[in-house]
């Protein structure tokens, strides 16, 4: 292990790998300290939707503008990795189909209507482009900016392309221990110690063990989400079919990824027996005919959830050579390139809106100094 | 690939290993044939009960008898199997508790409440035993002597020891054809051709082809079972749950085997979506905690049915050289030593029991000549 | 199963799937018969290099010519299968680098020279472009038009498209007997019986028995082939490194693909010890630091080689009703696309070229009438 | 989480899951806190060898006494534990065959000779034994009492015996801190925090940590071993091949168990190809027809190791209330029975033999007080 680094990142997920590549890509000396392997734990159990309108509450709120904000990012980031690590990321067409089996429910997605990216189609419509469906509901927004791609190889083009630009990344190395002194700060591992000028902690809800050994309280919690694929037996699905946090999304493997429980205070990383059932018993309520299919895979992931469920993304209130980049809940595909923006804007002093630090400061309520 | 043999076997399951391994053992030069890998397909997929009593409709029946002949022989086979191959076929103790959820239930099981290796318990017994069981069950019946082995482990050993007898064993060698000419039988595989003087025919469900080809109607189609695996995270069970053909069977690795569902007909050996599911409410009806364990596998295997549910045991009718030992259904586990046997004395010319050889014939209703 | 069809093909692997597509789209009503699941033996087995240079004996040869037909014909493929079926079948950027270790080796590569395909590159400019690569070697040929596909995308993309133009496609339905009256073809199969007018063998190295059955002789034998796959953990190969058969192929989720082993007339589909470690010392010697990789799978697929390594395409020398596609040897991912146009062709009455046909015609000395 | 311990464990690998078992067995109130899951870790990466002579350096050394002692326990740990939690651990008979290739080796074998336990075959009666072996031994050493068992089940065992003791075990749950006020320990987990009045840190190699955090320094490192598993498909082997610390052992699934590479310093969990190329190379030259059989899985673990070789096996010199059983290095399946015995007896102030306290005291030099 180098001795110095501009900076170290603890967590090599989709949000430090995130942050290590914009990093490292303007010019920093970036190490990441990844206890287990690169990307292979609450990244690879997403099912990689980029639904900024999909997960959110409606318009007005934070989390969809920069989520949207992040889904444009995609469409660079998309070109660039290419180039840089010669991964597709699969980011693909079509979007999702937010159905509705109630006037309840219909009334509630078309509160977005007025969005030029939303469009209301009546039952016989969602049949037309997903004749998969089921016969009960009454009909389907259609969010076609709302697309997905695959997370782990997004997180394994960044990797590729921040070690091009210069980025050290060590797998299977726990940090022990973060000391502060006034000159450095230094981080133990236990494979060797380094130092660094800044420090990020990006490793989702196993960052509250930081938050707590640097001095601060948090709201960090897991929420785990079991998850089965199958082999679709039938045509391609042309949507994500999406309802009540619930989705089936189709790989171009041929695979349909289906997800996902919500089981808050839940450390387990393996799925039970129930949890595979609720999953099921869900995706068959969408799509009747998925009952027939093969069964490849089951897993879980463990959402890393705030008490507001926004991130935390920001510096330490009294120490500014530390920053946090954990808690994106259910959406850290979505937001991990903005978040690596943001992380590196705040470490190079380039602007940062004011409001998004402030919706994600580590200083709110739920993050106050102990 | 040795020339002549005095017995080629097509199939390598644990009932083609059993054969092989009785006629080895009585000096006959054994050759056995299988497409794929030895012991790799029904045979694996079972659970491993010996379920003589909670398999059979009552001890009127003729399966009952021939299937205690066979527990029987078990004794004995576990430990000569243990010193001729070194392999420990986990035979357990502990037996079966066939839960009752109505009088009715009740009463159908007590019909074997005459016998002495039948025992019923009222529920606050049963739960004595098996605390983990439902609250829903009245009683159950415990059958100590349907005992379970691990099925593999069992063809594992066969083989072993079946070669220690100079039997031969190819593994990737399907059958192309069977030729009878007077002087010789003459059976062609991909890998090479080989003369016998006796043939038989153990493929399981696979066997109906072998049938036909040779002349002979059949009624051999596959009841598809799917089966879960999870890892008991509480005290072992002390027997296996057992209610309506699907039970919860302890490995002494720690997992839980639940199965199966029955699907006529249908000849894929991949699990559905709905086929787990099916299998997971029916094992959390039995025993509820079980919705919290992690799972482990899921898998599908094809039970060979025959009309009448019995297996085919017997010479053809026209060529007494050809034998089959097929169709043995849910009871292939069980049913494997006594099988072999009965191979081995038909061709050794040994004495098999009249009633068994009549109720097993090739020639009955479903095996007429074509 | 529906009745009757125009065309029935045997074997669900890329060769079986390319025909299927392609007759289906134009216009023919089309049975696929695959005895156990869609592309997973040797399709999937497969590297997927596009290799019309690299594997070919030099550019005189009839295999050069198709090779680098069905390399034109995928360009199109990739973007209709896409359109067809959503999926992408991921070919690659970059060719293949085969190189040379010395001068023998050189000049046998440098024959390919006058083609405005190859380009001779010493060894500081191989270095350039894969600076993994050993320091051994004297130089390479870079041959970017010998790109990759994943092959069992390629496969599932064409079964997804066949399907959608009315193929129906059967798995777990191995075929029992070919009868041929006057009027009719009749299949019979484990689940049912169909009649077609046309039938088409294409069941790779198993198609052996089709041949005899069907009252050919053939040439048709396995060469086992053995591969092992790492993760990637440096910087993504930009081209494939090929030597002696031998290659080492990037895959966009990171993976190493590491092929692959010759064993002649070995039936087995699962790896030896021995080959693996043949394996990782051959890759080792051509990119050492890929010993320090973690690895990631092992698996064996057989290669059906014809005793001139030419493949068999074309009618049945007596009866023309009868098909056959079979015996690509190391190059049915390159193939498939013409075969699938030949086959079609064929069966519709179109023109083939002449000297096509004659090559892999089923009546030349290793397929002559029994 | 309950509250307040007698005794808390950190660590759920084979030592912490038999000091759990003897401590609750004597009646003591014992929580254990595992990081992931119970044994799956350097617990189950183990071969099981009881390598009490094997390992050694001859029997004058203290291991040796331990190891003798500790295979002892096992007698009567596998009759108690069958019963306890109906899991047959396997302990195999046939115990090691130590080989030599040259006379230096055999001379260093030969210091064991004065051991009624040990016994010297020359290379005929080695082969009469395991015709398998290669032909290049003059002889070997057969210890009868070096046997093995299956690691995971001897930890799966201890933990349903545990269990039904009283103990409480949680997966999935890493500690974050230790605090040590005058009235209590205090131990922060991700999930809660507890008291207790006893700790012991039985973590393997990631013990390191919590001797660093509670004040001591130490020795531990890792040294990662390779292994691989094949499928036997010739006669069952007798006995443990064994030569350098590399061995192949027989399962009584019919897998051969073969390890392991000796990697020091080097923390990654997973087996690269070089290490899985030198295991299948070490496993060729003692038995050269393991190169035609199956490969089954390939997997590494990580041997705590001191820098004397010897475990940490005691009291934190400065606060007794506080444990260390760690840095078992080849042997911790061997001594899981002796260290929850010596933990159990430290705790209840039952006698420990001075001198094997002494061999094993945190304080000695390499652990002595920072």
């Amino acid at each position: 292990m180098k001795e110095h680094y501009d900076v170290a990142i603890i967590g090599g997920g989709i949000i430090g790998m995130s942050a290590a590549y914009h990093l490292a890509k303007a010019g920093k000396r970036v190490a990441v300290l990844e206890a287990n392997e690169v990307g292979k734990k609450t990244t690879s159990a997403a099912a990689g939707m980029l639904g900024a309108h999909a997960e959110g509450e409606g318009d007005e709120d934070i989390f969809f503008q920069v989520g949207r904000a992040s889904q444009e990012l995609y469409e660079k980031l998309t070109v660039d990795l290419q180039h840089e690590s010669g991964i597709d990321i699969r980011k693909s067409a079509g979007g999702i189909m937010k159905v509705a089996f109630t006037e309840e429910e219909k009334n509630a997605l078309c509160r977005m209507q007025h969005l030029s990216t939303f469009q209301w189609l009546e039952a016989n419509r969602v049949k037309e482009r997903l004749p998969q469906i089921t016969d009960d509901i009454i009909g389907a927004g259609l969010i076609e900016d709302d697309v997905h791609v695959e997370p782990y190889l997004v997180c394994r083009a960044l990797w590729q392309a921040a070690v091009r630009y210069g980025a050290v990344v060590q797998e299977f190395t726990p940090v022990i221990e973060v000391k502060r002194d006034k000159e450095a700060l230094t981080v133990k591992t236990t494979s060797g110690t380094l130092t660094c000028r800044d420090l990020t902690v990006a490793s989702g809800v196993w960052s509250g063990r930081f938050f707590e050994e640097l001095g601060l309280s948090h709201s960090l919690y897991p929420v785990k989400g079991e998850c089965v694929s199958v082999w679709n037996s039938g045509p391609a699905l042309k949507h994500t079919i999406y309802h009540e946090h619930c989705y089936i999304v189709q790989r171009d493997s041929g695979k349909l990824v289906i997800g996902a429980t919500m089981k808050p205070d839940d450390w387990q990383t393996v799925p039970t027996l129930g949890g595979v059932e609720a999953v099921i018993q869900k995706a068959a309520q969408l799509m009747p005919s998925i009952k027939e299919m093969a069964i490849d895979q089951c897993w879980a992931g463990l959402r890393p959830a705030t008490s507001d469920k926004h991130p935390y993304i920001g510096r330490h209130p009294e120490d500014e050579r530390i920053l946090f980049a954990s808690g994106h809940y259910r959406n850290g595909i979505l937001l991990a390139p903005i978040t690596g923006e943001i992380i590196r804007d705040l470490i190079i002093n380039q602007h940062v809106k004011e409001e998004w630090l402030h919706a994600f400061r580590i200083g709110r309520k739920e993050a106050s100094l102990v």
